[in-house]
């Protein structure tokens, strides 16, 4: 078994024991992810290539860097973490993706599409300019190479004149198909011969950028990789390689290849089940607006199924665009379009609304445009740890003047939500989790700024919390503080731009808090302690502490990174003394 | 003269008179930015394409973005605003870049690189859901053309299927001279003939992205221009075109084709002069750090000359990178070169700096990297108007875990925090404006997270300031209290993350205000009154209200947004009571 082998023992076997290798690293893979969830369908269709590329490389001496990460599971099991990797994806266990804290043979910690080849270009230029001597390889999928920083590596690539191999590992998909000209291109070539495609087209779009480009081959095929695999290591010392493998995502096991976009992503068995995802409440909801308002258009940076709107896209498929893993295009895309008078939804994770954070100032605030950005996602995301954690939303966006910033108790809220965005005609962030576990029993008009008072409390205490996730705090605080005689304020702070000074300036407790699913800095709490501190007013803010949030259950990372409810219910009864 | 010309009596024109207008409009673009300051050389260079673009096309029913928008003047001036352009640049006045609110005639605000395309895309789509019939044009530089939003926006020209024509103003120069393969390749198609350029290769890049390719055709040519153009209008009716046009930067303009790099940015002469740029302190300083120190390398996004790194590209130059407009792709080289031990320098402004907040949190700061960002034109940065105020960057940097935020009072100053800098080994930000107009005369070591207290004062009131603008603003206050019989403490937060913790404990002022060069949301003000408001203390945070700033002088912008020294030093009077 996989568990005793490593590089060195690995380049020992023929390509019979490496085929064995690879179905018991492929056993592993599946009935792991089956029970701590995870990246399925793109870690099984790497397989091959991973075993071949041990089989070649010298790791940790040469480098490889995954691109998001989806790839690197039997990396990890062939690098002296098979006996711990019933812990993937658990708190304090090993991370799904590459973690340079992890291992020596983890280069590069990825999580966001399309950095591998940046990436590899610095590592190689500092290898270049230190005078050593070693191979950077990137490893990128057909869907991240749509990405914008994949152009802006390849068009830096003679100027800084180092060289590295990019293995493009082509399965049709990002999560979803992929979609657009690069991978159109990528099919031509796919079709061609090798022979055909040096006689069709003298230089190519990857030999304009300074590569050699070296495909296709079945990245599924150890008996086909290892060989191109070792030709190219020579060829690296004096140029750059391109090795574009056509893989099969979910390959060797039936349900996943038949099924890649479904178990791209398995979550965790364990985890509460939702009452209901907000992102479907976002598609149904939309798809109403739109009947009845020719203006609203929905947009996605390949992400149709995840983000709830697959029904819209059926159903308005001219008033539709998914534009690949473009996030920073898709923001202006949507700018654009409200420019010309449309009504533009622009659905997102939280996490990759990083990317667009330049075009949401410049091109949507600036020019005032009403644009609606759902943010999926928001607050800790779990088991996918740091590079995915939504809690930095509410601090980026509060900043930008012109938005508002809007966060639902409850799926209900998100529909009334909904309905107010199409009648305001300003830039507009909704943001929600991915679950919605209860649905309140009241919902008072949604009006721009104006708060709700959720529960009325004795006066001794008030606390402000935004969204459900926090608000069902507020709520474990209270039933923690009836024992001992108090029963705090509850206040939905249902935007978080603009803030409710007016029920602010009216709070008559002596003891606030504020709690929130984002970080301490810069988010509701902050906001309202910079309103309040002018009058000297004493605030408490609950949020997450500021350091990265590693991976866990939603409710694990919640109490360990500072909103445990009997810390924030010990505060209130010392303060009220 | 132009004043009465628009797009009417200008089709009525011959050649020989479009030439005369040609000569009319540079003359009065050189007066003008001569006198107002302003992009000379890349608006001279587009003059010709302009008037042959109001010659052949209908504006504003037909829609054209200029990218960045350093090419909209002849534009401007052809559009009803010749007799208010002498008030371009200035407070109130016409805007240097496109601006919806200023005129029918400009359909999308641009600034920062590469988003004409995008946007031009989002117009087409949406002119085509609303079953309109009008022609988008994006009209961009070879410069911009090396950021990834272009091959974003490429890549989903065929999924959106909605025809625009891109223009290829192809001057050879960023702001410095492009590089790049997409520059090279440029390059070859400019050497090819036509006919050999079809003859040689059946199908290109832009061909590959779904665009008919015409050129290479002469910009600075009307006559050249406006046949080539017509027949692109009929083309445009069923397929995207990309028009590829060499144009002479600073055309017709002697001083301006021979020094184009320096007459891109022509500064407003009456602006009070810097004692000197905090750019050439960098230059100088790092020049210095790094003769001493291998592992110190310098990269920049296209911006060489204006960050002051010019002597050290010259002086190290395997040490160095440009890679272009791209400023993703430059954080992430930073971050992997510091993964393989190097100690990287990312030079850039900070409004661009927006563009790279996504690789900032995951590649640099998740990663524990140490990455210095030298953060230039921090603060109002005038002139430029909107989307060039750097007033965000304490906010959107000060929530992100593992990020120390560095801000000198002085060029000295921030000698002392690159000398810091070299020993630190996390991920650190040093932010600065361009102008260094006072050297102080005593200077503490540098400690992270340590404050300099610069005068006591009589125990009333301290003021807590980030940065040379800041504290002279701070300066200015305690001199209008000075009259009153109050002499507030002044204190230098030469580090905004993290803050001093140690000092605002002990502090023993009853009235403490901030100030900054920054949004009051989120930045110093706000994470000392979040830290304070625990506390019940009263703080009072000084720094841009919620609005985007327009342009201006830096002092009228400070004055005029929130920092006016009168406003806060009866503040603090009216406190003390």
């Amino acid at each position: 078994m996989f568990e005793n082998i490593n590089s060195d023992s690995l380049k020992a076997m023929g390509i019979k024991e490496l085929n064995g290798l690879c179905e018991d690293l492929r056993g592993k893979i599946i009935s792991t992810v089956m029970t701590n969830g995870g990246h399925l369908s793109s870690n099984l269709g790497a397989v091959e290539l991973t075993v071949a590329l041990h089989y070649v490389f010298d790791f940790p001496r040469d480098k490889v860097i995954f691109d998001v990460g989806h790839q690197c599971y039997a990396h990890k099991l062939l690098t002296g973490r098979a006996d711990k990797f019933d812990t993937l994806r658990k708190k304090g266990g090993i991370s799904g993706f590459p973690k340079r804290e992890e291992s020596l043979y983890d280069c590069y910690n990825t999580g966001h599409a399309g950095t591998s080849i940046s990436a590899a270009l610095g590592m190689a230029k500092a290898r270049d300019i230190k005078g050593e001597d070693y191979n950077v390889i990137a490893v990128i999928g057909d869907g991240s190479f749509n990405n914008g920083l994949v152009y802006e590596a390849f068009n830096s690539l003679k100027p800084l004149n180092s060289n590295i191999l990019v293995i493009i590992n082509d399965n049709g998909m990002s999560i979803a198909p992929t979609v657009g000209s690069m991978h159109e291109y990528l099919e031509i070539l796919s079709n061609d011969s090798e022979e055909k495609y040096h006689k069709n087209r003298r230089v190519g779009i990857f030999e304009r950028f300074g590569f050699k480009y070296e495909g296709v081959y079945d990245g599924n095929n150890i008996g086909e990789l290892i060989p191109v695999l070792q030709k190219i290591k020579e060829e690296l010392k004096t140029q750059s390689v391109i090795l574009h493998i056509l893989t099969k995502k979910g390959k060797g096991y039936a349900f996943c290849e038949e099924n890649p976009e479904a178990t791209h992503g398995i979550s965790d068995g364990n985890a509460i089940p939702a009452r209901i995802e907000y992102s479907d409440v976002l598609g149904k909801k939309l798809c109403e607006l739109a009947e009845k308002d020719q203006r609203i258009v929905a947009v996605t940076a390949a992400m149709t199924g995840s983000l709830g709107l697959s029904p819209f896209f059926e159903k308005f498929p001219s008033r539709s665009a998914d534009v690949g893993i473009c996030e920073e295009h898709a923001t202006i895309l949507c700018a654009a379009m409200a420019a010309e008078g449309l009504k533009p939804y622009y659905a997102v994770y939280s996490t990759f609304l990083q990317r667009s954070f330049d075009e949401i100032i410049i091109d949507i605030c600036s020019q005032h445009l009403p644009v609606t950005i759902c943010v999926d996602r928001a607050g800790v995301s779990g088991a996918d740890g740091e590079t995915h954690q939504g809690v930095f939303d509410l601090s980026f966006l509060s900043p930008i003047p012109d938005l508002a910033i809007a966060v639902p108790k409850d799926a209900k809220e998100l529909e009334n939500m909904l309905d107010f965005s199409v009648t305001f005609n300003f830039p507009l962030v909704i943001r929600y989790p991915r679950a919605c576990r209860r649905i309140f029993k009241s919902h008072s008009k949604i009006e721009l700024g104006k708060w709700e008072v959720l529960s009325c409390g004795d006066g001794k205490a008030a606390i402000i919390a935004s969204g459900e996730r926090a608000i069902t705090r507020a709520y474990e605080v209270s039933r923690l503080l009836k024992d001992k005689g108090v029963t705090p304020k509850i206040i939905n702070a249902r935007f978080v731009k603009p803030i409710d000074k007016t029920m602010l300036d009216g709070m008559e407790e002596n003891v606030v808090v504020t709690i929130e699913d984002n970080v301490c800095t810069g988010g509701l709490g902050s906001l309202i302690a910079s309103y309040m501190s002018a009058s000297g007013k004493k605030i408490k803010i609950f949020g997450y502490r500021d350091e990265f949030i590693g991976q866990g259950n939603v409710e694990e990372l919640m109490d360990d990174y500072g909103l445990k409810a009997s810390d924030i219910a010990g505060y209130i009864l010392n303060e009220i003394g």
